[in-house]
């Protein structure tokens, strides 16, 4: 394994609510990561789809991790800010998010997820996210 | 209990979700509405805090649900897209997302959203949301 | 030149603001619009960048008229929200705003946009737009 | 004239684009900044309104200097990012933008700005934004 996705792993293994989720790493590059997540009726919303805020959480654990597999080595990673569009119903029995870096900055790193409804016939897109991530030196107090 | 509380709590409660991240709806107004989020380990991101995830979520039940409050009858309302930007770390025992209208349309409605650590000194902002929700005839098809 | 091509170059006509920054339409497609921006001193910022606010007019209108190039001929649109990350100083003579559809409803369609600063090495992106437009029916009040 | 009102009040006067659209700025507080934007023929859209890019250009503007007058006196401000929400058609003579600090933090600093029609009897919210900037050690290279 690569010390970035060995970092990745190691972070988003801290995350209890992607195990809640029942949210799974399932590629980790330099520059991008994918998270599955297998449809649950505990994370519904009224009409039986993927509640927006399970679908952002892990858009935003992708970003956030696509931001730290190119962050120096002393560095840990924190969303500043995101916007989600909400494309399609998010039915399906399973999704994966896949985010992305968009521009690395010093202190500002830019990402693009997209989120898709995975079925027998291909992926479908029903959600993209555009998040600005920050770099700060670990175990410094902002 | 006036209608347009009672349409919401009802929707609320079949918000699987709400109930798997233990959160309450505890005042629905006018084009307001407040959800109230306990802190638990299985929330938490790397750092122990709250995700950012978890926030959003009832962040934008939050908004959904003001906007749904001020909704023709016959219409239901799904939201278009969302922007939060995290203001702080989200460590406290409680949270409070409170959910308001800035502009009802006739199709769309845009909201904000601040949730907030509840503690024994007052309230502090960690989050906030720019959201733009729409409203569709129910059991229409988009 | 094709209907949806005609129809978006009548409509930029018709924008005295694209005209006052000196843009330029240089390619509409089906779904994809480009807009050309020169520099020019009247555009700046305090640094003598070019002001975040020109570089979101020509965004918007590229967003804008991908959608307008894939609506129904009896339709006109209109900008709902917009979020944009400014990715680097825009310093250049000239600057590109690519728009494209990224999901076309049947109301709401989502554009992005990349703005690059052109230079005689190639492209650089400076900023990029996440957006909602809506369809209406002509003439028809919202 | 306070310190952070007269720096706020040169730089401004440096944005050559604010003059280009005949913005003015008509009050700088603490942490707050209005800028009026009278109607021009020259700043319109297809149908004869202020274009989106001309309500954003002073509403960043806005934002901006609303986190200027916040920021340590060696620093300059440059926006991050921001999310627009356009609420009515920007009909009018004349349009103000309000900008405030929502969250001063020792970079980054959360703003929120309204714009307005403004008549005979009173102001109409048209516009709205949420936006993220940093403060930067003057002179200093990102």
């Amino acid at each position: 394994m690569t010390t970035h996705e060995e970092r990745v792993r190691k972070s988003f293994g801290k995350q209890a609510f992607m195990s809640t989720l029942g949210a799974e790493l399932t590629a980790v590059g330099k520059g991008l990561v994918e998270i599955r997540l297998p449809f649950s009726p505990s994370l519904t919303q009224q009409d039986g789809y993927l509640h927006a805020g399970a679908v952002t959480a892990v858009m935003d654990s992708a970003c956030g991790y696509a931001a730290l597999s190119v962050a120096p080595a002393d560095h840990e990673v924190l969303t500043v800010e995101f916007k989600v569009n909400l494309l399609a119903p998010a039915a399906s029995k399973v999704f994966v998010a896949k985010g992305q870096v968009k521009r690395a900055g010093r202190r500002l790193t830019v990402c693009t997820a997209d989120a898709f409804a995975v079925n027998g016939e291909g992926e479908k897109v029903i959600a993209t996210m555009l998040a600005t991530i920050i770099a700060l030196p670990l175990s410094g107090a902002r």
